[in-house]
């Protein structure tokens, strides 16, 4: 594995992925909206949710199993709630659709929950998440995932790595954004290590026995990805019951597969032959501040919140204290002006299926 | 430490508790909703949480940090959403008041959130989230908590324990309550492997210097509690968004104390000599199923999702798959028919504050 990256400007990247939704019938509004997911996945250094994404949501679309003209539909509303069928579309079709109707609701209710079933992968929740802070909102996001994890005291995937993204509004401080997959590594991360000959800390992995493990090798042997804290002894239940949570809003009040149901997201994986529910599910919810209290009093004082943590006294004075979300504004504004870097692989794998699909190579990937 | 503990019955304890708040002052009906509380941890197997509280509500009643005439009230509302003043009572009293009004706000719009301020401690935070179920009703509660512990990269106590409380309504199975604390372990069991001379498991704690360590001792030194996950290779920094994110909710929102401002619950740590906000703060939503799909197929998807992982392969087949609430329910019962166990120590703790208050001893605690 070569790991000479290649610089794309995000821009040209975005057109690339616009070209090639586009070529194979995508409206070009749906195909703006995947690109957009993934070149900010891109910017804010999580690859793992970018570029790599787009050869096997073509994989899927070449085995019928995504509709690439999906149109997500309000199949239920009330006055704070609303469950969308997103016509087993991308996620980022129904979710940016579902995440708008959320704020609809909330700006006349107060808040929002929209959930969604009939759906497919969403990118990184984050995006979603962050439309509310425009309006005064808080914004949540959250979706079901193939199953990679095991429950506290199984050996076998149950539940995937259903992340969580949770936005806040601020004065002037950045935006409060935390988006974080509820399970201590991501199965990428996971391979990445293996490839670097590395081991995995120890907590995050066990053996098809069940075995506590740190060698990466294990995912490709039957072995499954521990809950968020580890084995039961190190509070690994608590990870467990998050992930639960977030597989059960997701799909379980909206009518997708839950758990080991989740159909799989990538075309090598064939399709599940039974499904108790319709294709995966996220949840939504956006919370106006102005319901509660003054947005601009919230606002000020979730500054107050972000210079407290700021300011406390860290292990490393060359290392401060955690903010989520600085790292990745600072990603992304490097990767805004200087480039993102790609993996070879990744333009090559994406070439590969790009030509067994006769779609033009779109110029702005004729770097290699 | 004697280990022999006593067994009291569950309903003469709750006596006990509603005598004593009564004898002070408290209405009887706030009575029993404190003492409901308090055994309802008992029962659940949750000590932490139960009588051993009673002398710490006292306490800080002694030093006028606690109102026990409380009147909640609604201080602004919209359809969906409400804010809370608890009127400096015990979190009991606020969280009982929030919790109905989220619940009645879901069933007109179909969810409902509301958030307290100006609150203290409330027990268990399931108490609170499962009353939505019999509304055939998802239950959410929240609160924050006294600092205990650190931010990713920080040895600073910054944020509490604070926990989510999950309820997720069932058909013919148990119903589903997830009930944790954000953090790999409380301080109370910190304490108690201390005085056992035993380590606590890797991950959970480091000493005032910041240095990972498996001594129970460093909490009294100035060490700190580590978010879940452990420290910033172990993820911990998911188990610092997930905490953050309870103490948004609950504080930012409602306009309560967050992070390290959160006022002491116990009297004898000094009150705080600033606070930004209004005394502790909780968060509570109710989303009512019917607004999503027919209750009835929701309950029943969900006694699918439970069996689907109770039947999850076991690493030991003796060991069967955790599912929330299963072990609680079972400690219920067994504590509803042998009586609670209690320490002695507790009830001679309890017994000289109540002497020192000139507090009549109730006839039910008069086992020793």
């Amino acid at each position: 594995m070569s790991s000479d990256k290649l610089i794309i400007d995000y821009k040209n990247l975005k057109l690339a992925i616009i070209d090639i939704f586009s070529t194979i019938g995508m409206s070009r509004d749906d195909a703006e909206l995947v690109a957009d997911v993934l070149v900010e996945a891109e910017l804010r250094g999580i690859p793992s949710h970018g570029l790599v994404r787009v050869k096997d949501y073509l994989g899927l679309w070449q085995k019928n199993r995504l509709n690439i003209n999906a149109i997500p539909k309000i199949v239920n509303e009330s006055i704070s709630t609303g469950l969308v069928d997103g016509d087993n579309g991308l996620g980022m079709i129904s979710g940016n659709f579902a995440m708008n109707v959320a704020i609809s609701k909330a700006q006349n209710a107060g808040c929002g929950i929209v959930v969604v079933n009939n759906s497919n992968h969403f990118g990184i929740a984050g995006y979603y998440a962050i439309k509310a802070v425009e309006h005064d909102m808080i914004g949540i996001a959250m979706t079901n995932a193939n199953p990679t994890v095991a429950p506290t005291f199984s050996k076998q995937a149950m539940l995937g790595t259903n992340p969580i993204a949770f936005a806040m509004p601020t004065k002037n401080e950045s935006v409060f954004l935390a988006d974080f997959a509820t399970v201590p590594i991501a199965r990428g991360k996971v391979e990445l290590i293996e490839k670097q000959g590395k081991t995995v800390p120890s907590g995050m992995l066990q053996t098809a026995d069940g075995i506590p493990t740190t060698d990466p090798s294990v995912l490709r042997q039957k072995g499954t990805i521990l809950p968020l804290g580890g084995d039961y002894e190190h509070a690994g239940y608590k990870g467990y019951c998050l992930t639960a949570i977030v597989d059960i809003l997701s799909a379980i009040l909206s009518g997708a597969n839950f758990g080991n149901f989740v159909p799989p997201q990538v075309s090598y994986l064939p399709d599940k032959d039974y499904y108790p529910g319709k294709g995966l599910g996220h949840f939504f919810a956006a919370i106006k501040l102005d319901a509660f209290r003054p947005a601009n009093e919230i606002k000020e004082y979730m500054d107050l919140w972000i210079r407290s943590m700021r300011s406390a006294t860290p292990v490393d004075p060359k290392q401060p204290v955690l903010i989520p979300n600085d790292p990745e504004i600072e990603k992304s504004n490097f990767h805004k002006k200087n480039g993102i870097p790609v993996l070879p692989e990744v333009i090559i794998e994406l070439k590969n299926v790009l030509n067994e699909l006769n779609i033009p190579i779109p110029d702005k990937l004729s770097i290699i």
